[in-house]
C-alpha cells in the first residue's frame, strides 16, 4: 500500500515547515507498519491555478500537476497537510482542491469519479484557531470528488488563542500534547484499515454510482422520479 | 440493512417539509434494494439542547435523545436531512449534531468511538445557496464522531439565486432536476456500499483506533514520539 | 445609548455561562463609558425554531422573540456570545439567527432593512477551536440583516487543543489572556464608536439602498443593467 | 473619494471573468456617483503566496504585493470579487486575504490596525452555490484586519444546482437578475456612503481600540479584569 501526503505549507524548501512535523508522526506509523508514503510540498512545485485538468492548454508554459495527479492515483491513501491563517486552510491548499476538482470530468475503468477506491484526511497545525474549519472544507472536497472518508480522519495541533509558539517551536508543548498524538495515530490506522478494505473489495461496485453511465447511456438503477413540479 | 433518516427540517409534523420530498427519493431506493429505513422528524419530539447523553440528568423533564441514540445504533446507515437559512443549516441539524458529539465519551466493544461501523451522509434543500456549507459541517461532525463518509454523501437541491420556489412547489423544477437525482442515486448506492463492507468486515479492527485503549491502557501501537519542544 | 447581548449558551440559569465571564469585560466597559446595557440568555426564553416574525402564529402557543426583537430594536448595539462545538457556534445561536432573518420582510421608515443604524458583534468561547469560524457565520448573517460591523468586531478566548478547562474555570488562564482581553477592549470600544456615529448621521441615508422603493416602486437609482444573457 | 476592486478570478487576463461581469455593474453606478475607482486582477500579477509584508525579503525575487498594498491605502473603498469553487471562494481570493493579513503588525498614525477607517465589502458569482460562505470568509477576514463592513455588503449570483450558464454566458439570466441586480446596488451606496460618514469622522477615535498603544504603552482605557482562574 502507498500514502502520499501533500503539503500545503506556504513556506517553500528549505523553510522549516511545522505541517511537516505534525506529519512525521504519521507517516513514522505508515513506514512502522510497512506502507510506503511519499510526500509532496506543493509550493515547491509550478501548478498554475486554475480548474483544468492540464493548465499548458491553458496557455501556462509549464503545469506540474498532471504528474502529481499521475502519484495520486497511484495511491491508496491522500492526505492533505495544512497551516492555518485566519481560521481557514492555506491558499495552496484551496489551490490543491481546486485542481482535484478539475479532474472530476474524469472517470475510473467502472465509470466513476477517478478517485473511487482511495481513502482521503488531513493534518492541520495552526497557533490557535481554525483547525475543525479548514478539515470540514478539506474533507468535504476530497469526498465530494470521490475519497473515502474513515472515522477521525482529521488531525490537529492549535496553542492557546492569541500569537505564540507553533508545533515545531520550542515551548509549544505540539510535539509532547497527547490529544494530538492519539488523534494523528487514529487518523493514520484508519487510513490503512479502510484503504485495506477498499483494496480488499475493489473499490466500490458500480451500481448506482456509475456517473458516467447515468449521463451517457441513460442507466438509472433504482432510481425513480417521486414528486413532480 | 437498516437506514436511519433525521429530517431537521425547522417545521412541525404536519407541515410540508421540502427537504422530505427530497429524502423521499433516496428512501424509494433504498426500499427498492431490500435496505428497511426509518425517518425521524427531530423538530417534532421533544429533545433538549445541550451536550450530555440524557438530559434529564441536567434537569429536563424529557429528552428523546436516548431513544434515537438507540435507533442510530441500530442503523447501518445514517443520513441528515436539512434546510438551508442565510447559507446555513438548520439550528435544529446544529442541536443533532450537538446531541451526536455529547456520545463521544462512550466507546464501543473494542474500545472505539460509539459510531465506528456506521456509514454517515446528507441530503440537502434550499431555495438558493449553501448546500456545500451545510455539509461540510454535517459530514465533518459525523466522521468527527466515528461515521465513515463514502463517496458523494451530500446531494442537494437549490434554485437559482434569491427568494424563490422551494423544492415541492410547483415551478421549482426540483423534482425533475437531472444533477439532483443523480447525485442522490449515487450517494443511496454508496451508503449502501460502505455499510455492506463494513458489515463484512465487523467495522474497524480494533487497531491504533481504540481511544479507549490509549486513554486508559496507554496502549500506543506504532506511535512514536518524533519532536521535542 | 444602549446595548443588547444575548447570549447563547446551551445551559439554563443559573448554570454557570463561561461566555458569560467573557461578556463580563465588554458589559463592565460599558456600564463605565456610559452605555446602558442588558443580557438575554436566549436558552431561558420560550422562543420557537422558524423563520417567521411571530410563531404562535404558525401554531405555537408563545413565541418570546417579538419581544427580544422589541428590545434589539431600541438598542444601538447588538452583541451575539456563544460557545463552541465540534468548531460551530451553538445551535441557541443558529436559531437567534434564523430568528433575526425572519423580520427581513420588515423595513424601517426610510424602506431599509429594519436592522440598518444598528451595529452588530460577537464573543465567543471555547474549549479549544472554532472561534473564527463561529464569528464568520454570526457577522455575516448581521451584516446580511442591516447591522453594520466595525473593525474588529469578533473577539474569543480558546484553549490549546483538546479537552480542557472552560473559560472560568480555575487554571484556564482565560480571564488573565492579554490577547482576549485587548481584543474584548477593542470590540467593545469600536462598537460604542460606530453607534455613536450612526446615531449622529441618522443611519443611512436613504439612497441606492431602500429595498422597498426597488420592489414597491421600481426605483433604481444610479443602477445600469450591463449586459445582456 | 476612491474604490478598489480586487478580482480573485483565477483566469488571467484577457480571458473573460464573470466576476469582472458583475463587478460592472458596481463600478458603473460608482462612476456615476463620482467615485473614482480602479480594479486588480490579482492572478494578473506577480504575488508570492506568504505572511510577510514583502516576500522579496523571504528569498522571493518580486513581490507586487507591497504596491497593490499602497494602493488599498489610498482608496476609502475596497471591494473583493472571487469566483466560487466547490462551494469556496477562489485560492486567488484566500492569497489576497493572506496578504492583508501579512500587514496586521501595522499601525496607523493613531496606533490602530492599518486598514480601519476604509470600508470593505465583496461581489461573487459561482454556477450555482457558495455565495453566502464565501463571503463569510472574505467579510470577516475583512472586519478582522480593520475594515468596516457596512449592511449587505455581499452581493452575488449564482445559477441553479448543478454545472451551468456561468454569469456573462448567453441563457444565465445572470445579468437580468433582479434579485442580483437590487443586492449589487446596496452594496455599492452602503460602501459610499459608510465611507462618507469615515472620511467625515476622520475614522475611529483612537480610544479604546489602538492596539500599538495596549501592547507598546500598558495602556487600557476602561477595561478592566473581572474573574480570575
Amino acid at each position: 500500500m502507498k500514502a502520499l501526503y501533500i503539503n500545503c505549507t506556504l513556506k517553500k524548501s528549505p523553510r522549516k515547515s511545522h505541517t511537516q512535523g505534525l506529519m512525521d508522526i504519521s507517516q513514522n506509523i505508515m513506514k512502522q507498519e510497512g506502507v510506503t508514503y511519499n510526500t509532496i510540498r506543493f509550493v515547491d512545485r509550478e501548478i498554475p491555478v486554475g480548474v483544468q485538468p492540464d493548465m499548458t492548454k491553458e496557455g501556462y508554459t509549464k503545469d506540474e500537476w498532471p504528474s502529481i495527479h499521475r502519484e495520486i492515483m497511484e495511491s491508496d491513501i491522500f492526505i492533505i497537510g495544512t497551516p492555518l491563517w485566519l481560521g481557514e486552510k492555506s491558499s495552496i491548499a484551496q489551490k490543491l482542491i481546486e485542481r482535484l476538482y478539475s479532474m472530476s470530468g474524469k472517470y475510473n475503468e467502472k465509470g466513476q469519479y477517478i478517485y473511487y477506491g482511495k481513502v482521503g484526511g488531513c493534518i492541520i497545525t495552526g497557533n490557535e484557531d481554525g483547525a475543525k474549519h479548514g478539515a470540514m472544507g478539506i474533507l468535504y472536497s476530497l469526498q465530494h470528488v470521490g475519497f473515502t472518508i474513515p472515522p477521525q480522519a482529521d488531525s490537529a495541533w492549535l496553542g492557546e488563542v492569541g500569537p505564540g509558539a507553533s508545533y515545531l517551536d520550542k515551548t509549544s508543548g505540539g510535539p509532547e500534547n497527547d490529544f494530538t498524538n492519539r488523534n494523528t495515530t487514529i487518523l493514520t490506522y484508519n487510513m490503512i484499515h479502510m484503504a485495506r478494505m477498499l483494496n480488499e473489495n475493489n473499490g466500490y461496485p458500480a451500481k448506482g454510482n456509475a456517473a458516467k453511465a447515468w449521463k451517457e447511456e441513460g442507466k438509472r438503477w433504482a432510481f425513480q422520479k417521486m414528486h413532480n413540479s
